[in-house]
């Protein structure tokens, strides 16, 4: 798909144009970065999906100088990340703010947000969740989102580090796909699968608990770096790649 | 080792009354949870040390509402943490607190704090650094620390869940006791090994990238809860064991 057939069914879902232009902009971006159920394929589910409302415009429902929250009000989890996103760029946090966001789905791929924050100089970590779909190595109901957990981190030179980590062995957008059975969407690890089971649960229950209106959220802390640890390590590093590299 | 030994030992290396107990309540409750090389052995493993300085007290540089920085001032990181959680308990954020720990190791298992968050009502992330000992799945120098990350919820009926998990596949505390050797000291997960070896990378950035002098550090954030969602999580999940149950 390109870019003017993308934004144009993007804009005939009734997204206005900054909108459908950021979320062209997300879905390109997981293309590129070999992340295809995030990517171009989303705006044929976003043509079959009526829980949205285009148009609507999250609200920031409570600014404390360390805390937010924002309320999606029936916009798209992506655009009220993008907002989110925007003010925390604007107005960063004197030292660090946690930021609270109910009722924001689908999210899509966290890294594609907590870059920018750090290629604006701050220190991100985002999770948020999404419909249950793992559950415990040892068999049982589905007890977790696959809670992706993305940390970025910036660099005085060369990109920020960029962790985007989703605690499945495989992604919902595989199984959509039919790139792997529903059976494969396991916590991933093997014979340490118990860990990312309990990542897994951990960040799951921490947006449970600090949403205030049931249903999917995210949760996303800024912070400004007091240390620029990331040339170093790209020095030790060598020729490793590091997480979010250009592969 | 009983609790007596234990006490007096620890007392002998100079600690405080209300801190030995505290180390020993720690070590004591690592053992009981099956974590043994956050145990009884770190006694003889402080005796060896000359790192700390015995009656240091950790000083609180900042404290805005919603953000804190302690510095260690050369007392164990064990009871740099123990001072950060009293007073979070003592004086519980508003909404949220980032609570940035400078000059902070060791902190053993970091359950062991963001337990007592939770049985005290917050919701509490935790992670710490410690010497560098995971490397690319691929192999090359070592990167990052293992990288724990805790997560604690509270709950209204019955315990928190407690996560607490490092990124990597056996502990260092099993290297030095010669139950792994040292080359299986790698990220866990197998052929999914590069996501842990990311979140350990990502987690030894975001405490790199806030700490302000240098060296191993700790990152809290401690939230008020919402909502409650742990009870419902246990009735879904029935007799399957969630992270920080009793085995």
């Amino acid at each position: 798909m390109d870019a003017d057939e993308g934004l144009r069914r993007l804009a005939a879902l009734g997204l206005p144009e900054p909108d459908a232009q950021a979320l062209w902009s997300h879905f390109d971006a997981a293309e590129q970065r070999g992340k295809p159920s995030h990517g171009h394929a989303r705006i044929l589910w976003l043509e079959q999906q009526d829980g949205f409302v285009a148009g609507a415009e999250p609200v920031l429902v409570e600014d404390e100088s360390g805390f937010q929250r924002w309320h999606g009000n029936g916009a798209l989890g992506y655009v009220t990340l993008e907002r989110a996103l925007a003010r925390q760029l604007a107005d960063p946090p004197r030292d660090a703010r946690l930021v609270v966001c109910d009722r924001t789905f689908p999210t899509g791929m966290l890294g594609h947000y907590t870059r920018r924050l750090a290629e604006g100089g701050l220190v991100a970590l985002l999770t948020a969740t999404s419909p249950p779909r793992l559950g415990h190595p040892a068999g049982g109901p589905s007890l977790a989102s696959t809670s992706p957990l993305s940390i970025a981190v910036p660099s005085s030179a060369g990109d920020p580090v960029v962790v985007d980590v989703s605690m499945g062995a495989v992604t919902w957008g595989d199984v959509v796909a039919g790139l792997a059975g529903e059976d494969e969407l396991v916590p991933f690890g093997g014979e340490h699968a118990h860990k990312a089971f309990a990542l897994a649960v951990g960040l799951q229950l921490l947006v449970d608990a600090l949403v205030r209106d049931p249903g999917h959220g995210a949760v996303l802390l800024v912070a400004r770096p007091q240390a620029d640890p990331v040339p170093a390590l790209r020095e030790l590093a060598g020729s490793i790649r590091l997480p979010g590299d250009a592969g």
